[in-house]
């Protein structure tokens, strides 16, 4: 369950074998079947989850009952309700299982202790956020400059495995279309419009 | 002008009078005059910035010429186009002084060698990108689920200090609002309404 955390932490820092097996030591495997809730609003987010097999989605539903895309998670990802975790707050998000998944989950209490024992776990956590905080920057600026089918083919291009992998009505409110105004920009490519 | 980041960096890690000394090494010294930009979209971001005295904004203007605030930063703030920063690409933000303001840069090079050289600094900039993330998520989701007027009480509540300092019209900007709309919002509120 730990190769593919391992890989994953292997393409930023270096860990010996001693640290490998510490940092086991610092978190809990958990699967959940599909459509299983991980987390539902109103409760607080207690995990950082790892994905080592499976597919996650985090979404918050607004006063109207819309659904609104946070993110999704396959393996080699994390998810979590960041804001919860990090200041022990009522999470806004919900995160479910969209394929049965298997996890590796770590507290609060735990990733401060486990990066003090293992200081190079605070630089894999630096650049993930880091990367993270940009990436998100990028798409709030997308979502308010670019048309729809920019949107689409900017997301293709960028995260061809998403597009693969996660229904076509999750991709649209991931990007904040209505599913018909995908489906007809995905008909337009098609025929080379 | 690095007492400032020294008192922000001690809320988060210890640091030795060394450890100070080598980190005030990997910094540049910039003043900026009211106006003047740090940054302008389709310009690579070099830099880091810490405010050590002064407010900057960073926002990005729209195909429609429409400005959207993206942050303000007074002083024991960082500002970048943290995506330009972390990737080598083009910055999608402009960054500009909003008052005469005094700055300590880092370039991606230093920061690398700065954390390699001082660890803890991986664990001041994990603690910092983790909560800069949530944020920005909590801040998505309310633009997604409140009205106008839970967003700028909301704003109030948490950041007082940019209602004081910052000019209206670009806290409109901010919460996605017309200027009237912030207006007529602050105007009922006074009321009692």
């Amino acid at each position: 369950m730990f190769d593919v955390l391992f890989s994953h932490i292997l393409k930023k820092v270096s860990l010996t074998e001693e640290e490998k097996s510490l940092l086991k030591s610092f978190f809990n495997a958990k699967n959940l079947r599909k459509k299983e809730f991980l987390l539902q609003e109103g409760e607080i987010c207690h995990y950082l989850s790892f994905v080592s097999k499976g597919l996650l989605r985090s979404y918050h539903i607004d006063e109207r009952g819309d659904e609104h895309m946070n993110l999704f998670a396959w393996e080699g990802w994390w998810s979590s309700d960041i804001y919860s975790f990090s200041f022990n707050e009522i999470a806004q998000f919900n995160i479910d299982a969209l394929e049965d998944s298997e996890l590796l989950l770590i507290t609060r209490e735990n990733l401060e202790e486990m990066t003090l024992q293992i200081p190079k776990m605070d630089r894999y956590f630096r650049i993930l956020f880091q990367n993270s905080l940009a990436t998100k920057e990028r798409r709030l600026v997308s979502s308010n400059s670019y048309t729809a089918k920019e949107k689409y083919i900017q997301l293709a291009d960028s995260n061809p495995q998403m597009i693969q992998r996660v229904p076509q009505n999750l991709i649209a409110s991931y990007l904040g279309l209505a599913p018909e105004t995908l489906s007809r920009i995905k008909k337009n490519i098609a025929l080379g419009k």
